[in-house]
């Protein structure tokens, strides 16, 4: 095995940057200083960061798996606007024993997340560090249809998830038991596959406020509701719960609502909708937006276990 | 004093974003899954890493110091292209018994290197780590300029550099020996002052390659010769030696010229001009491309220190 130290940087990156997915947007890709893109309409531009040990584990996810969610996660923040994904800038520090094929694996994850929807990778930067530090910013543009923010949800109107929830969650239960070894919640966990595109369809039909659900359906209304100041009232009972995750607690022998409350990294979309609206294929409504009280309530009451905060223990 | 741990992301990111500065083009800046920019021509974009203990050291620089650099390095790098810089995406991973004021006063750093130049953070992500990884993506637009690769330097071409060289190496070989207090070199290492804008008007006076010195003259000209499958023929004697450097080496006893040829991080720019070209001000030609041998020469011969790899010891 080679390490990325023996290699060095200028070899690394000869190595890395043919296996990067291309976008039909760049007029010029990975090697300049910029890449330059053309953008239809305005332009949307989304970060996020993942830290081993924190965000991912080597032994659980490999390489290709780390890619595939450091893509698919800032994918879905573009789409979570209602705007079109196109390309993806990509920093991975790592320490300088960490081998080549780690690197290799890890952009083979970001070209299978990336390519299915001409997104491509335009630049980055590779540096050292002691611990793995991967860092993207996605671009998207909106081709005209205005973007739908987190701040605009109104009192009456539905609150809708585009997909059952749960199943990153309980996948990451199962991993952290050492339990359910083929299980398709551990799959879901290593590789969310949120439906790119469901965004958009929702601003066309009419969202009145979206974001993607990263932190725990929970969690992430109550910052749409402090955004739009106004209530978001959640029915447990009307919570899509994703089979995946039902299947993992049966075989922890634990209920899999929490895991739809409070888990994260589903990375489907919550969105509001007008009172009467017709909702886009998938979606399924979870509650209503009301005035007076500026947060999240589930079943009327002030609920105590949010989810995930990135500082946490 | 308050850790960032204790705090929570939520309420950190509330005192955090405020200190950030605005963009012009931000119709929607930060505090949504993605921001929204307007785009005049098409859209540049470049990305880079900071690294503790790599890139900096928290007893040499302050949280300012910090923020300041991670935006200047990347604002250069639109400026490098001959586009305009106009907003930043910042990722900031830091352990969680880091202080609260530390963020904040990186925040102070990012907004008094971008506010002179109209550039706003609009969006980024804040994120446990165990040791401070920072990542900037910085947006600019190209105005209906031509952007300036590093790749079309032609045999017969004029090499030049926007600015005398070696002023943050100095800074840092004196940091390293804990000498030079208050020199000026120390300063303009912690705080480089690339003149921005100087690639914009090297592009308007028909530069024909052009990239910022990041990681040494002689290693990036290395870079531009490849790129271009020309030679970049650099004369040690004319490559002008900031005298911040100059000043250090007097005060270490050793001569300023190895800074000025291996020294990263001024983040000058490197340029061909065609021969005759009249230069913009302040620029030194440096040397001359070559055709035959593609690689960079000095003095004639293939050097054998070039400077900075980011997985070196």
């Amino acid at each position: 095995m080679t390490t990325i130290g023996e290699m060095g940087e200028d070899a690394l990156i000869d190595l890395f940057a043919p296996r990067l997915p291309d976008t039909d947007a760049a007029l010029l890709g990975p090697g300049d200083d910029a890449a330059v893109l053309s953008v239809d309409g305005n332009l949307v531009v989304s970060s996020d960061m993942l830290i081993e040990g924190r965000h991912f584990r080597r032994e659980w996810s490999t390489a290709a798996d780390v890619g595939w969610r450091a893509a698919m996660q800032n994918i879905v923040d573009i789409d979570a606007m209602g705007a079109v994904p196109t390309a993806l800038q990509v920093m991975l520090a790592a320490p300088p024993d960490t081998d080549v094929e780690w690197v290799l694996g890890f952009a083979d994850g970001l070209r299978e997340a990336c390519e299915p929807h001409g997104v491509g990778v335009v630049g980055g930067d590779l540096s050292g560090a002691s611990e793995i530090a991967i860092s993207v910013t996605a671009l998207g543009e909106t081709h005209g249809v205005e973007p739908v923010t987190r701040a605009d949800a109104a009192p009456g109107d539905i609150v809708a998830v585009s997909a059952p929830l749960g199943a990153a969650a309980a996948g990451l239960a199962l991993l952290t038991a050492g339990t359910g070894e083929g299980l398709e919640a551990i799959g879901l966990f290593l590789r969310p596959r949120p439906l790119i595109g469901a965004g958009l369809e929702a601003a066309l039909r009419g969202a009145t406020a979206m974001m993607d659900v990263s932190d725990g359906l929970l969690r992430d209304a109550g910052r749409m509701a402090r955004a739009s100041e106004a209530g978001l009232d959640i029915e447990s009972a009307s919570v899509p719960v994703h089979p995946a995750a039902t299947e993992a607690g049966r075989v922890l022998g634990v209920g899999a609502l929490a895991w739809a409350l409070t888990g994260g990294e589903d990375h489907c979309l919550l969105a509001t909708f007008p009172a009467g609206a017709f909702l886009p294929d998938g979606w399924t409504q979870v509650g209503v937006v009301t005035d007076g009280y500026q947060g999240v309530r589930l079943d009327g009451a002030i609920p105590d276990a949010l989810g995930w905060d990135h500082f946490g223990a």
